[in-house]
């Protein structure tokens, strides 16, 4: 299939989803008092989002559930034993954590923009911030509740999405620590990735086995496939953040050079002997022009980093497809191997 | 038995187990890396505390159990049919939440001080708070997952978490809100106090009934017991920020009047006719002298708002103890019903 047919059929999957997805968590999260701090928590979910985590939960399940796609009702998902699952609801509260790591990471790095949208502290203020992200995260753990699954898988699935939140919130500490890290390595940054971001996918990945009752080995290869998915879609988000022009992205465009982040382009820059802090003017790297974005791309173009990290991510795409192969053959799992495709060709 | 036989009995009580707890924190929450991360995670569950809500979760467990308190080892915890319950764990992650939430509250705050040391955010950073109260936060789940407690009960358990940690964050929002409202009424600030406080009281009292396998008539009423000694709980604190000095509180005295809080004493003081945005110095409110302070308490005093408050503290805690009817009549019974005397007679 090529690539644009490929994008082409992933997307479609995607949407198709994404409409009883924003039903979903209208139904699981609705407005209610205090009604400031509720339209504030769903604030950003409101603004848009592909709804990717969620589609790969759903179509885990299906591939799973070896039944054809959108052909089965989420909130009556037949288990391995015939048994009704709500796995939506666990979809939803994928999405919910999402959205509050997003809101919180947002006032860390004082960034401004999200989703092409003032960030939630922007537009309400960091107290509403914080509490909107807090009352997020408790909602995840009350939707995830919410499946009807056995009680013993239902712990499975709340030991998952507690694991993985602290995960997510040691691999922001491991993001920040790295800014003023001159000796990072890539192992440390890979690691940083699949704390901070890819775990999110493999729950999102590993969740619906667990609940629909999947054996431990199934479990785990579905939880590889997050991982290593879920890195690579990390490393392309940090190539679009170079090379994608800001309206597109919907923020600043070369946000993490400001910032000095460390990504798999900067750490291979580094090591062919670039002064990767060098690159932008360390006096006023707030206002910092897209031509001096550009620029600085240009030499990490130059030094092969950027090419780098594409390579770096195809393989892992290709790491990610091979732990499928405990899924059985159908349409669903296609699906999941052109979503991971998808996450390294993605234009933003 | 007169009040100082009860303190006394009381604060025994809480210090017999506190020394469990602490060393059952540093069991569930060790030092890792990222090590700033958990260093400031932990920086204010170090700084002390009384552990009052674990005590009541432990004692909660030993009048049940109708065990003489103390006598058995809270990490294998015969349940009503006499299998193995670590309560333990249950008792850290309340107080994990705890400390999370006191963590986030400082930030919205801005407060300096919390347990007579700087706050997380003060002594790290903003950003390294947020993300040691999110850590927290989901730390809690993790340790409350690991009980051992038959899976329906477990999953009870962590419905009566997530439901606590959301009614935490909407008590919050309303205790802003009322901030900047004239118009707020004795009705809604108790509920904002079930909401903000009384509900982790109600969960360190109803979570070991369910942990255990209680029926829902004494889960239920060991829930309201929480309420209501939670709900004297804060009142109380609401006088001890109003009548004892900042260096025995731990933090500065009559800061509730500084940022305008709603209380039971100031709403009380307004019916009264009292000008309460008026008694302290509009103009530099950050500033305020301890002798300003006196002087808007004697305003209070005089109105009679701080005996009112008193009266309706007792009267909680009264009810409070009638809800204990339901648990068998022992020592741990009694000592739940002076904890509830206790938290209205404290000094700070």
């Amino acid at each position: 299939m090529s690539k644009n047919a490929r994008e082409e059929a992933v997307l479609g999957a995607v949407r198709e989803r994404r409409e009883k997805v924003n039903a979903a968590i209208d139904e699981e999260l609705p407005s209610k008092r205090p009604e400031r701090l509720y339209e504030a928590s769903r604030y950003l979910l409101k603004a848009g989002g592909k709804r990717l985590r969620p589609a790969v939960l759903l179509l885990t399940a299906e591939a799973l559930g070896d039944v054809p796609p959108g052909s089965t009702d989420y909130r009556e998902f037949p288990d391995l034993t015939g048994e009704s699952i709500d796995v939506m609801s666990a979809a939803v509260s994928i999405e919910v954590i999402q959205s509050f790591t997003l809101i919180h990471d947002d006032i860390m790095d004082d960034d401004d923009l999200r989703r092409g949208v003032p960030a939630v502290h922007r537009e309400y203020d960091t107290e509403t911030a914080i509490l909107a992200g807090d009352t997020l995260y408790s909602k995840a753990f009350e939707i995830m509740l919410r499946t009807g699954a056995p009680p013993e898988r239902g712990m499975g699935a709340m030991q998952t999405l507690a694991e993985t939140c602290t995960h997510i919130c040691e691999g922001q500490a491991l993001d920040v620590e790295f800014e003023t890290r001159s000796d990072v390595v890539p192992e440390e940054y890979m690691e940083m990735v699949e704390l901070k971001t890819a775990v999110l996918y493999a729950a999102a990945a590993s969740i619906p086995a667990v609940l629909l009752g999947a054996d431990d080995e199934t479990v785990e290869a579905l939880y590889n496939y997050g991982v290593k998915a879920g890195q690579a879609f990390q490393i392309h988000d940090d190539i679009l953040d170079l090379t994608v022009p800001s309206e597109q992205l919907g923020k600043q465009r070369g946000s993490d050079l400001v910032e000095n982040k460390k990504t798999v382009v900067t750490l291979h820059a580094s090591g062919q002997g670039v002064d990767v802090e060098g690159l932008l003017d360390a006096d006023d790297p707030e206002h910092v022009t897209d031509d001096e974005i550009e620029q600085a791309v240009s030499v990490l173009e130059d030094a092969g980093s950027i090419e780098y990290a594409r390579g770096l991510a195809d393989d892992l795409v290709a790491e990610a497809k091979a732990h499928l192969d405990v899924v059985p053959d159908n349409e669903a799992h296609r699906r999941l191997e052109q979503v991971a495709d998808y996450l390294v060709e993605r234009g933003y």
